[in-house]
């Protein structure tokens, strides 16, 4: 089914099928197997799918589903953009007939994709089967996965690996394929390529060439740059949003599953009961997020210093054997016990997220994120944090206390003196600050790249392997049943082999990307004032990254159900975060290193307390200065997206219009009424006035009958009042 | 015509008139005076007014107007609502029947007297009469004012006098009556009366009992108080605004009338010629406003610290004969200069804002008020800044400075010796501040109230007495013309009596109001740490300027046409700024003078600046973390007003739903495919791949005929493997 169209062929087929669905029974004995094997397939035909099953290979079936009717698939669709309509996501209702609702908007992959899983996945009251992978009665349903088009994925990748950059076109393409969840990652990419490190790389280049690190000019291109990204940033959402018609998707909220409400309530506004957990409540939960994010910052800080203090003491004081090796000790410690730490606060953030018993997935993801960022932030700018603003300035007098970290090499050291700071006074390594800006903005992206692309491939080759031997051997045992390719019909066998292989890919998690983005903007906004080459170093990164991330998406993971969203979200706030954090950093780095960028080598006495804050006051109110000004710039620009939603609304608006204007037509305007003024109404008053009696307000209206009889009565007020004039000038 | 109905009757009659128009002719010579009345009797009878005219006095005429016919009006209403519900003002649609539709929502007075004055002032084009007041060929239509509903007013004012808080119910009635342009600054004194200042001041009192001056707890407290006050007034504005059905009004934009367009485009939404002016382009001049802002602070500040210095000097160092008249010097100086000086600048930055060019009059007046706001923070704010931040922590380094102000009492001084700064070290006078603040919050506000309140009634007292004389003069003189009431009808007499007098009232201005009360918040959130008791003084001063402005509403100014709004917008925005400055002043204060109160005693040796700055730095962090706080709670709490916009949203989406439900009844749904898959569809299939040839597609779809096919192979292969795995076991 994977192709440009809805229903055309691609150079290999898929077999027409929309998903498929493994069903494992490895801890079930056969007959409950069979029974859950036949409620699923019950369920499956049950909302109009076609089914078929093959061997799965080790305890596990295939299910093959198509839809039986495209005819009744429309039926969905067509309900489905009703749907949107009334939630406000698209400003105008699908015209009446299916059919031509259809050509105008005809019907791409994703949503098409997104409507069948829906089928496959809501509940039976909203008319789906109910099938939910992995959980309750069908956590024998291992994945329900659409398959790849590898025909497409072989140009995707060709292309984006051929060209420079990406234009809009192609990320409607994606779009069409991947749907708009992904868009979230492809917005992201969008940004990263066309916008983000480009200029800056540029920028970094030439002020590292001619301006040398610290410069301030460089500051404040670079921080003006990041604000002006982020809001233009938050402009664009909204203009793609638009474009690919899904602004607004967040507002309709899905429930999350294990919600658990504390009281029932008749809704004031709809009526109907609803389930509801006080907002207070839930506020008071929230406010365990201060202590969590403290003890994060306490236990990941002091490891982080420890190792740091460590580090220092071997690297620079400690100059007995073996240094070359121990230097390494504490990278060691942490890259061993940072991930069990790491691994335990983000654990405990999960509990503490479900705690807080969000409604919606909405809200909870983005609670989640938050969590998640706040350790992230921690792990990747501290170490950084230390070096530069405890380190630099403080150095030398912390150094001397150092010696406690003398036991971790007092097995090595022949004498105590090895271990004993030199009394001659200790000056720090200027050097070390930048040593580390480019290890983390290098040395670690070049790595956690590997490990992105590399790891998984090798991972997939032994499984690969593996497989290899254990079908060698099982055909030794010649009981031919366990291969299970061994009875596939000839003309399938391809691909159902390409089937089993898909269904052992891992699930695509786009968060992981963008956490990575953000990250890496934060170390461009934060610190490459150390650094100017910094942008370049991520411009470099981000080219392959990105094409890195095709390839994943397209081979080392199944092909991700296409939901739609409409913002990044919690990320776009820790951009704009992590920008305001930057233009204090950057403004204090830029007075400690004024000399040069020696930096006041390990003496506070050097730092003229007043003039450092001073600096990063005004620089923090420069940027919010600067920043309101962006906003208000930016908030002025028009864009396509904007265009067609307002187009939408004033056509709707006029729509409306002429439907009331028929009314409106009829309705008397006052002017019509001005000829009735002298006869009709007037006479209508005498007799009225008649009527009930002559009352003072009659009287004085029916002084002047009609407009001519106000012209003259005021044309002789006029003239006598001349003559007044007159006569008192004569005196 | 002003009473609680339309049209039920007062204590004293208004003779049914709805507005009054006064025409003076005093430049023109008869003809063209006759002329143009003529005309404007026309232009309004055109529009369905009936007209009656009366001498209004010294070269005028009264001009009465009445609306001929109520169902034509009805028209002109059910279209102004129709419009208001096209530009989404109301959710909801007003019934088709008109009749109907007044039931419903009765036609209050403030909605029909907009309606009615929209009819006289609103171009030809969009079905006015074109009149407009004071301006091109009407430059002669002095005024068009409604009549005041005396009866009501007195109420209104005995009510208010009598009750010591207002209840939301109060303020509908008024809005009522006045419409919601009032609402503007009832709103505001809705806030000032319930909110604003009763905590503080109750607070205050505790604080200055207990706490003393610059006491942290009360900074503290205050500052979070003013910030949950401006967040609280957001939210609250817009309930509001839904409650009154304004909400959205200042999105139906009126284009200003000596907007200057630089070309014509076709607007892409709308496809018509539409008339703009480049935003870039207003841009850079907006630009011109940092000039301007710099050029005010610059000016207003030197004269402001000039008196500053003379006044020190005479009060703290002269010592010579009349110091004690000496000393109301620079009072003297800028009570003359100060406000030529602003005048100018007022003046000027009225001409910026029109060389900026606004396209609406919203975006105009928001503009201009911002300007207009800079120069009042200058001035009222400067002279504490210059006490607190100059004169406090270097008062004894700039001191001896002053000796250049000798000249300013040299005429009077004796000998040099009294001029000249005591060599014996001079210190400074701690309790000025204090005075100072006390100066500005009670003296001050003082004073303003009896300008407001007492000048205008001697004003009105004046030219009453005025006219007597004249008319006497005239009496003797035997012209009776003079005498303008002599020949009224007696019937009339009184009611026209009245009517003149009304004419000569002056317009109400609700920003005048708007700008204090937003001036008096500044000094609650600045500098009330000084002095706790601050908010008390604004307590009492607000109770009876609330009372003074009623009167002053009712009494001394014409009756206001009744505009609508929905926010108080840009004071807004200053209130929210005022709240961010005060987080700062304040702390910067509670350091300087947290030794007691005494303050660094003009010497900055006693300051530490990093500290000092480190204070600060800390105080508008912890600000702006809590404001993000509390506007996330604020942002969760729900409203009636909410709650009645949403409950419209919904039943409005109900309503379509329903609509669009038959269709989608009709719809198939997949569930209805479903039996199709046995038979249907499959011979269908079977069908169609004997015509088109055998695929791959169709050989793998066929081998398994329907569901139960499904579940039998499925079955059998569960089996099979379950053999498998028996058979590896064996091994």
């Amino acid at each position: 089914m994977a192709t440009t169209g809805p229903k055309s062929k691609a150079l290999q087929t898929n077999m027409d099928v929309d998903y498929v669905i493994v069903y494992r029974f490895t801890d079930l004995d056969k007959q409950t197997a069979i029974v859950t094997f036949e409620k699923l397939i019950q369920a499956l035909s049950s909302v109009g799918l076609a089914t078929e099953v093959r061997n799965g290979g080790n305890h596990s079936v295939l299910v093959f589903t198509r839809v039986a009717s495209e005819r009744h698939l429309y039926g969905e669709v067509y309900r489905s953009r009703v749907k949107d309509w009334l939630h406000g996501v698209r400003t105008t209702a699908p015209p009446k007939d299916i059919r031509q609702a259809l050509q105008v908007e005809p019907l791409y992959e994703a949503e098409r994709l997104r409507i069948i899983y829906q089928l496959i996945t809501n509940p039976i009251t909203e008319g789906g089967a109910g099938i939910t992978p992995k959980e309750g009665e069908w956590k024998n349903i291992e994945s329900v996965f659409p398959l790849h088009d590898h025909a497409y994925n072989k140009d995707w990748i060709k292309k984006w690996s051929t060209n420079y950059t990406l234009n809009i076109e192609d990320l409607d393409e994606i779009r069409n394929r991947f749907g708009e969840k992904k868009d979230r990652l492809l917005l992201c990419l969008y940004a990263v390529i066309l916008h983000l490190p480009r200029f800056p790389a540029a920028f970094g280049v030439a002020a590292w060439t001619l301006l040398g690190h610290f410069s301030w000019v460089y500051a404040v291109v670079n921080g003006l740059w990041c604000t002006i990204f982020t809001e233009y940033w938050r402009h664009q959402e909204v203009d793609l949003g638009v474009r690919w018609g899904v602004r607004g998707v967040s507002r309709i909220e899905v429930k999350r599953r294990d919600f658990k409400h504390e009281k029932q309530i008749t809704d004031p506004v709809t009526g109907e009961t609803v389930e509801v957990f006080p907002a207070t409540k839930r506020l008071q939960r929230q406010l365990l997020q201060i202590p969590f994010a403290l003890t994060a910052a306490l236990v990941l800080g002091s490891l982080i210093a420890t190792c740091f203090g460590i580090e220092i003491f071997i690297s620079e004081i400690y100059n007995g054997p073996l240094k070359s090796v121990l230097v390494f000790l504490p990278t060691g410690i942490l890259t061993t016990v940072m991930p069990i730490l790491t691994g335990i606060l983000t654990n405990f953030a999960h509990q503490l997220n479900r705690y807080e018993n969000y409604e919606t997935n909405a809200a909870y993801e983005t609670a989640l994120t938050q969590k998640i960022l706040v350790l992230n932030f921690i792990t990747s700018y501290l170490p950084i944090f230390l070096t530069a603003f405890v380190y630099v300035p403080f150095g030398s007098l912390i150094v001397p206390y150092l010696d406690i970290f003398s036991l971790t090499v007092r097995p090595f050291a022949e004498d105590e003196k090895q271990m004993h700071v030199p009394t001659s006074g200790f000056s720090i390594n200027p050097a070390r600050l930048r040593k580390q800006v480019i290890y983390f903005t290098v040395t670690a992206q070049v790595v956690n790249l590997g490990m992105e692309v590399i790891v998984p491939y090798l991972k997939r080759r032994g499984f690969a392997k593996v497989k290899e031997i254990q079908s060698e051997r099982a055909a030794k045992n010649g009981t031919a049943s366990i291969d299970v390719a061994a009875n596939d019909p000839p003309e399938e066998a391809a691909f159902l082999t390409r089937v089993r292989s898909e269904a052992e890919l891992d699930v695509y998690d786009v968060t992981a990307d963008l956490r990575e983005m953000v990250i890496q903007f934060g170390y461009l906004s934060l610190f490459s004032v150390v650094w100017p080459l910094t942008a370049l170093s991520f411009l470099i990164n981000d080219w392959i990254e990105l094409r890195a991330d095709a390839v994943k998406i397209c081979v080392q993971m199944q092909r991700p159900i296409p939901w739609r969203a409409d913002t990044i979200g919690p990320w776009l706030d820790a951009l704009t975060f992590l920008t305001w954090v930057g233009s204090l950093t950057t403004a204090a780095l830029c007075y400690l290193f004024s000399n040069d960028g020696l930096g006041p080598n390990g003496t506070p006495k050097n730092i003229q307390g007043w003039a450092l804050l001073l600096t990063v006051f005004f620089a923090e109110h420069a940027f919010l200065a600067v920043r309101q000004v962006v906003r208000v710039v930016v908030s002025k620009m028009d864009s396509p997206g904007r265009q067609k939603e307002r187009r939408q609304r004033y056509l709707l608006r006029r729509q409306y219009f002429e439907e009331s204007l028929s009314e409106i037509r009829q309705l008397p305007t006052m002017g019509q009424a001005a000829e009735h003024i002298d006869r009709g109404t007037l006479e209508e008053e005498a007799r009225q006035s008649t009527l009930r009696g002559h009352s003072v307000e009659d009287a004085f209206w029916a002084r002047q009958r009609g407009w001519r009889e106000t012209v003259q009565v005021g044309a002789y007020l006029i003239e006598r009042d001349g003559m007044a004039g007159e006569v008192k000038k004569t005196r």
